[in-house]
């Protein structure tokens, strides 16, 4: 297995044109479930099936830390990371309980945790203790940043041997939205203060301190815009590049890809830029309230499916939307159609039966 | 049992403090879930409990025909009414999808179907064989307007006696949505062109004689805006006064009211015109397309959930947009707090644990 080796398949585009048509047998009014028909279209295309499945949902949680938060650009400390992992491992984070309503199979990855953890559910990918702090050094070296990616891949293909028909990606790193925002401000080129929020919780002077963190460190390392490894080793971070590596999986695999908030949508412009055809099997589940996600949005191309003004990460996002995917899926494999249910279609007033 | 003698109890806002506070405690950035974190305050509130329950939901589907149709204002014909309450029956449409899909009790009542329909699944409730085409006369009396609140109020009574911790109220009736944007231009007193969509997908000049029955009509019956029952009795329909009644119930009993799309809100209006604290029990699921809910929703004083574009009806927006507010609860009820999973809460750095 080498990501680097991939060759993601096209859509099928016929299903389209098919499942369109059997929607509009199904018993209700033509295009009357609005987006969900959209969203089951779009599965069947990327699953190749004119019944797709996305249950059992996998997930899988990516943990590192970041070298930055020397810097102060966090409200929390990173310790925390650590905390929350032991909290995921003991199932009481928001991503353990959203993990359990979902039916989803969840695994944990330490895969640059600043701390030690020892735990028989914990998968220990460590590639490091953390990035170094990229306002004075490179976050990482290319070869870790590779690393990183290969681990997330073989996750990825781990998971869906298991069973997994859909792919929710999450992270746990304090300091992960600073990473993201440099991200996004290398691959944007846009202005930092427009790609910048208060993350866990920040103060307005702690916000300027961070957007000035950032100007200066986009100085010093000079990430290039087309090289998505160069950027994960300069900026970091390690758990984005492991999501980015199991986006890659699930897109070899046909497996849609449920997009979370401002840090999965990071990672999934870095897996973009490793394949751009990845894209194609990413469900961009909801709109974060964190300010860069609009712009990540936009370079991604995809439209949002609902906006809770959420900020969690952990994937919490894509999991709390899962059912209106599941939802879609349903319509397509339970709905009675028009002459199965003996209904009066208008386009076909012959089968009217009064 | 008499819905006119119900006593509405005040949501217990001494639980908002409570549940904000407590909702502080969880092991996630404050505010993080965003809409979440709203949704499970205001349910702690209408049930008085700091951990609320909504599942299982109850649905109650109540069908009834218009006598307006005989205007050719529908997409459909008449007997597509009968052939959907067999649809519902037989498990073939969304509502049965979605209902199976979220472990909910689902009910059917005919409240006015013209037809005969015998089946041991469905409620015979039947008022009478459709409204009267309310062109030309009352779609039916000020005793049968009544008759009909009361029984979606004994449904509701009896849903919930039978353990439904929420209630999603759906209907099925061809003609329904010209019979809403009626009621709808009673009670806003706007131009009914802003009140009128295509419905289950009429065509343009449909939509403009659609326009042109409506205002007639109005001319013709002129309801009393401050009265529910003359409304009700003067353009109908017999379906949406037994969602009102079954609200009505739902309040009563504090439990929570997931409303649907425009039919359901035009139905919600009704039910707070009769006694206004319903609307404390009331959560909006989704923005439909028809182009008078948003001043429905305005009316009726509440922030839509999502908005997926939906228009179909039957309670399938709220059956889709259900488990997010199961989320909400799931949130409060399982997720560990910052002291039970030893994490460091940035305002309390005394309990940092590095």
């Amino acid at each position: 297995m080498n990501y680097q080796k991939i060759s993601i398949p096209a859509v099928n585009q016929e299903m389209r044109h098919k499942v369109n048509h059997y929607i509009n047998t199904l018993t209700k009014p033509r295009g009357s479930l609005g987006r969900l028909e959209d969203l089951a279209i779009e599965l069947a295309e990327m699953k190749n099936s004119a019944f797709p499945k996305v249950t059992p949902a996998g997930i899988l949680v990516f943990a590192a830390d970041h070298g930055i938060v020397a810097e102060g650009v966090s409200a929390y400390p990173q310790a925390v990371t650590e905390q929350m992992v032991r909290n995921f491992l003991n199932g009481g984070a928001a991503i353990n309980v959203f993990s359990k309503q979902i039916g989803a199979m969840l695994k944990i990855i330490d895969i640059g945790v600043a701390a030690e953890i020892e735990h028989q559910e914990l998968v220990n990918e460590k590639v490091r203790y953390g990035t170094a702090n990229f306002l004075h050094e490179d976050a990482m070296s290319r070869e870790e940043a590779e690393q990183a990616i290969h681990i997330g891949y073989v996750q990825g293909v781990n998971m869906i041997r298991q069973g997994a028909e859909s792919l929710i990606v999450g992270e746990m790193g304090i300091g992960n939205t600073t990473t993201s925002s440099t991200i996004l401000a290398v691959l944007s080129n846009k202005n930092i203060n427009c790609l910048i929020g208060y993350g866990t919780g920040i103060s307005c002077e702690q916000l300027l301190h961070k957007e000035r963190v950032i100007e200066q460190a986009l100085i010093n390392r000079k990430p290039s815009s087309s090289d998505p490894i160069d950027i994960l080793a300069k900026v970091g971070g390690l758990e984005i590049a492991g999501m980015a590596g199991a986006m890659l999986a699930a897109a070899e695999n046909r497996v849609p890809i449920l997009v979370d908030g401002f840090i999965c949508t990071t990672a999934a412009l870095i897996a973009k830029l490793i394949s751009k055809r990845v894209s194609d099997y990413i469900v961009l589940t909801h709109q974060s309230i964190e300010p860069g996600h609009g712009t990540a949005i936009n370079l991604l191309g995809k439209n949002p499916m609902i906006d809770l003004g959420l900020r969690l990460g952990e994937g919490t996002g894509a999991a709390i939307a899962f059912p209106i995917i599941q939802s879609a899926t349903l319509m397509l494999s339970e709905m009675a159609t028009f002459t199965s249910a003996g209904i009066s279609d208008k386009t076909k007033e012959s089968e009217v039966r009064v």
